[in-house]
């Protein structure tokens, strides 16, 4: 069995775009983070509102890609108490120390030793769809997009694509 | 460190809308349910097909989005038993009773005590899109959409957006 | 209680469809998989990139939805050492010889004896909607769409749908 992975390659980029035709507007930008620890949880909720303001969609939907295997996009409160749960949560349910083939040099060509962020974003999700109406984001007053950083620090990537009528 | 949480405003409430342009129909309103138990799941299935069938959408998709940190929806049958495993299942890998600091007035303003539940929520997801054609949800024979309370009773609304062409 | 379980019924099978409507394109077709083992991860990308480029689409989105229970579609990356740690945790996680109601003749009539291959997939998810930009699927370079198969061997149905501007 090969120890390597599959890799996703692009002719070109998935970079900013934003075009209409009839009465659908798609409007597309790269948000970036800088991550400080190994695990650690960003609210992206603010950026995110921004992107729908510069869509000027009023009614429509917003679909969020986490670029990177070890980065999780997914809703919960933004509190530092509830945070630390989380973390505590995932180190319980997936221990880092565990006896992963992924990071065995046996098994394979991965050097990060990173098993446990792919199995922690695997239940947290890369990919989410939001909906948008009266031009703003549709969230629950206790409701926040939360990055989840698995295998940092490091930039991250969520791509942020806004669709509907203006 | 703070013991709050960030809060979500919207301007106005996301409400009911239905309009078009161009080819495109976009038709949202909100489900609400009223919950008996602190942990229930609850078939809506019936009531999003509703929807769907008032928006007159053909082809497209159905965005379902519950309005809470502590309730979730996502697929799995309908069925007694497997719901009782579910809420074992869910009981077994966060515990209700564990130390949690959400829970703690030392490092947290809320009082409901209900860390569990963000977590359970987490592990399910407050948000998913599905598709729509021939003016039906597509779903498997098995399939149904439930909603998962996870600190109640209470009254929830999930808010259905139908997108696509009439 | 009843042991039985709710069936989602169509008037018509979801089939493959190609609509357009003011600048809306909508393209939807069946991906089918034949699995060979009772649990097993099955790499689908170059398969829903092939869909895209039928579909013509070159910015907007693409549904995807497993028309079964006991059969996930999620993201990770595609390696066998991976896959591997992937399987042990969903059985660490969730045993198979649990003591399951949904195996329980006294309370199911399901003769599966399947319940941790529905509490699986309830972790990984049924449905994710993905990007599409200048005609390609948005994922990160280490990013794979995979199915997982939990009660298998058996034929399986993705359904994908790709809307947006062509």
């Amino acid at each position: 069995m090969s120890k390597s992975s599959t890799v996703s390659e692009r002719q070109t980029p998935a970079g900013d775009v934003s075009i209409s035709s009839g009465g659908l507007v798609i409007h597309s930008q790269n948000i970036s983070l800088q991550t400080t620890e190994r695990v650690e949880l960003v609210d992206l909720t603010e950026r995110i509102m921004g992107v729908v303001h510069t869509s000027r969609v009023r009614e429509g939907l917003v679909s969020l890609a986490s670029l990177h295997t070890t980065c999780a996009v997914f809703i919960n409160e933004n509190q530092s108490a509830l945070h630390a749960d989380i973390k505590e949560f995932l180190e319980a349910t997936v221990a880092r120390a565990g006896k992963w083939r992924h990071n065995d040099p046996e098994h394979s060509d991965c050097d990060r030793n990173n098993a446990d962020a792919h199995l922690r974003a695997m239940l947290l999700g890369h990919n989410m769809t939001l909906q948008v109406t009266g031009g703003e984001l549709v969230l629950g007053q206790w409701q926040r997009v939360l990055a989840a950083e698995l295998d940092g620090p490091r930039i991250r990537l969520v791509r942020v694509q806004v669709q509907g009528i203006a």
